[in-house]
């Protein structure tokens, strides 16, 4: 196990009709905020209505900024700096999905900050303080309600970038899993593959005894891949949707990325698919995972027999291993499919004529690797890509 | 699943050397500071002195309080709310294990409360700020080093009453697993009871759909009975100390009881043992235990069933599910018995004589129940403790 600092402040606010209380938790922080959100949905399915009821009734002024998208855009963090600034505000309440949130947690940086927010981005400087903020979840999948990270784009250019940043973690974020009732089916395939990943990433590691975090590991990858069935199927099914969206919040709060050091390989080969195809994240994964599991399968394949034996209850034949491990990769893309995810390119409408650019991109030319589990160079990742086909 | 509020603002700082440290992270918070300790351990080990060393590195001024007991009593911590305000002390650094770490906790209430803090135990008076607090463990057992609670023994009376508040969350917690390298091995089995205790007090639980953390519970669990024989057979085994050390935390941070409703009851059996006779906490529940779960077995047979497969790996025989469950309750005795714990009141030198007596301090002379997954009354009490006989 590695030394490691581990800490998460995030208050969450967990079940049932929990939206309702936003303002009497937004209250103890600011009686000025930024209120922030995405799609429509959030307007038409009367939540925001309740949320401004909730800010109104605890005297909480609010500024409104919509139109957050996904892969959320610099240019609307701007937007939301100027407004914080003009109105002097001093928190933001994030109602949305880890697009939101992601948009909410730079601008807290952004509206503290002298300089331009994206030098964050690019390394050039370091931020030393937020506005606070708060959440409201309603896609359970990207984690960003309780984590360090954001994910911002900048359209000049379509660079994607991420920030990490204690200073980011949301104040409190609220979780009713009601509110997760209406999404698209597609959506919440896509949200379980996204946990799937984070969970896989931390997984797939070269740190030695790491027993503990791996079997929290696995009892996380269990639950999703037991409640993601029930929820596609009932979409009303509280109790389902409960686990799953409280284990999307565990998945990525670095709780289980204490004393190892990941991989994240799969995320950084998907980024470059979705910078050029329009590939939802979560789909982008049920795609590069397999291949990726395929290319790297033998560089601990220890790993990968506890993996496909503990998580998908493989039966471990001792003589052999390596097809044990297969099974597990098998049992894994099946799962995919039966959210109505497919697991090959063609299936996300990627075809093979720039499976070289991607992995040039990826690497920066050739002159980085991806990935701490394995080392991937340019040609690795394109014979990735090429396993995917 | 119940609707709940998680928090844990803990910053765990784990590994080798950490202790190192403490300055710096204590300088954040105070130049002044109390630091309290039990054990001449601390003292001839060499451990007080890498401490006061980094303290005094850091610029901070110390003013020390040992001579903390198991049991950790009230006059003491009176003691340390005289230091802290004749000193105008800012911090309290506790170096040791639970009992350390919860009286600094409860000096932290009392050194900024203008009352009694024995009235925070006795419920008439509610904490409403403290001291801020840092741990050094020593001791993985009671997981005091990121849990809202103290349990503090008035001997006037004999009173063992606890306190839980947000408000002593320490700030920091330094968990170096090479300090537990000397434990007695004794020690050490109590330390892994208390914390199998504190998993099961979580995981017997009437609240339905509680899947994700009862894997979360069990996954800890199968942690504690894996590596407690490793640090036992080889005492400097740094890797296997390392996960028995950080699960001992996550088993009592709170993160484990979300969204359910514990039991507790074999606890405050146990507080009554320990409260007539001189025995270790984590000896009297390998007892307890037991007995407890012979008593209780038929309330949810599914949850023994689970619980006996899925963490002591017993094959479920489908048509015998009670014997399934008692095969689980067999291992965890042997288990118990391979740590050189006894799990009978003789083994721990309590004899039958006063069996009465103690059932009926626990249920306040038979005018309250004991316990949430089944109530029990003194008459239930009584029998729980035949059963251990």
């Amino acid at each position: 196990m590695e030394n490691f600092e581990y800490v998460n402040p995030t208050r969450i606010i967990f079940g049932r009709g929990t939206e309702n209380n936003a303002g009497e938790h937004t209250a103890r922080y600011s009686k000025k905020i930024l209120l922030h959100y995405g799609s429509q949905f959030v307007k038409k399915s009367g939540l925001l209505d309740r949320i401004t009821a909730s800010l109104e009734k605890a005297g909480v002024e609010y500024v409104e900024l919509g139109g957050v998208k996904p892969n959320p855009r610099l240019s609307l963090v701007y937007e939301g700096i100027k407004l914080c600034r003009d109105h002097d505000l001093g928190f933001i309440l994030a109602v949305g999905g880890g697009s939101t949130i992601d948009s909410a947690k730079a601008i807290a940086m952004g509206a503290v900050f002298d300089g331009d927010v994206w030098d964050f981005f690019l390394n050039k400087a370091v931020p030393q303080d937020a506005l606070p903020l708060g959440t409201i979840l309603t896609i359970p999948a990207a984690g960003s309600e309780a984590s360090t990270g954001t994910v911002i784009t900048n359209e000049e250019g379509d660079f994607k970038r991420a920030v990490n940043s204690e200073l980011i973690y949301p104040r409190f974020s609220i979780l009713n899993p009601e509110i997760a009732f209406s999404l698209p089916k597609f959506q919440t395939a896509c949200g379980a593959t996204d946990i799937l990943a984070h969970l896989m990433e931390r997984y797939f590691t070269n740190t030695a005894n790491v027993a503990f975090v791996d079997r929290l590991l696995e009892a996380t990858m269990k639950n999703i891949i037991q409640m993601a069935p029930k929820v596609l199927a009932d979409p009303n099914d509280y109790d389902s949707w409960a686990e799953f969206m409280w284990s999307g919040t565990i998945a990525h709060n670095n709780l289980l990325n204490t004393g190892r050091i990941g991989d994240w390989a799969s995320h950084d080969i998907e980024h470059e698919i979705s910078g050029i195809y329009d590939v939802t994240h979560g789909a982008g994964l049920a795609v590069v995972f397999p291949a990726w599991m395929k290319y790297t399968l033998r560089q601990d394949l220890n790993r990968f027999v506890q993996w496909a034996v503990r998580v998908w209850n493989v039966e471990l034949d001792v003589f052999a291993p390596e097809a044990t491990a297969r099974e597990g990769i098998k049992r894994m893309e099946a799962f995919f499919h039966s959210l109505g995810l497919g697991t090959r390119l063609k299936d996300i409408d990627v075809d093979d004529s720039r499976l070289q650019e991607m992995a040039e991109k990826c690497t920066d030319g050739n002159t980085r690797t991806v990935g701490n589990f394995v080392l991937l160079d340019q040609k690795a990742i394109y014979e990735i890509l090429l396993l995917a086909v």
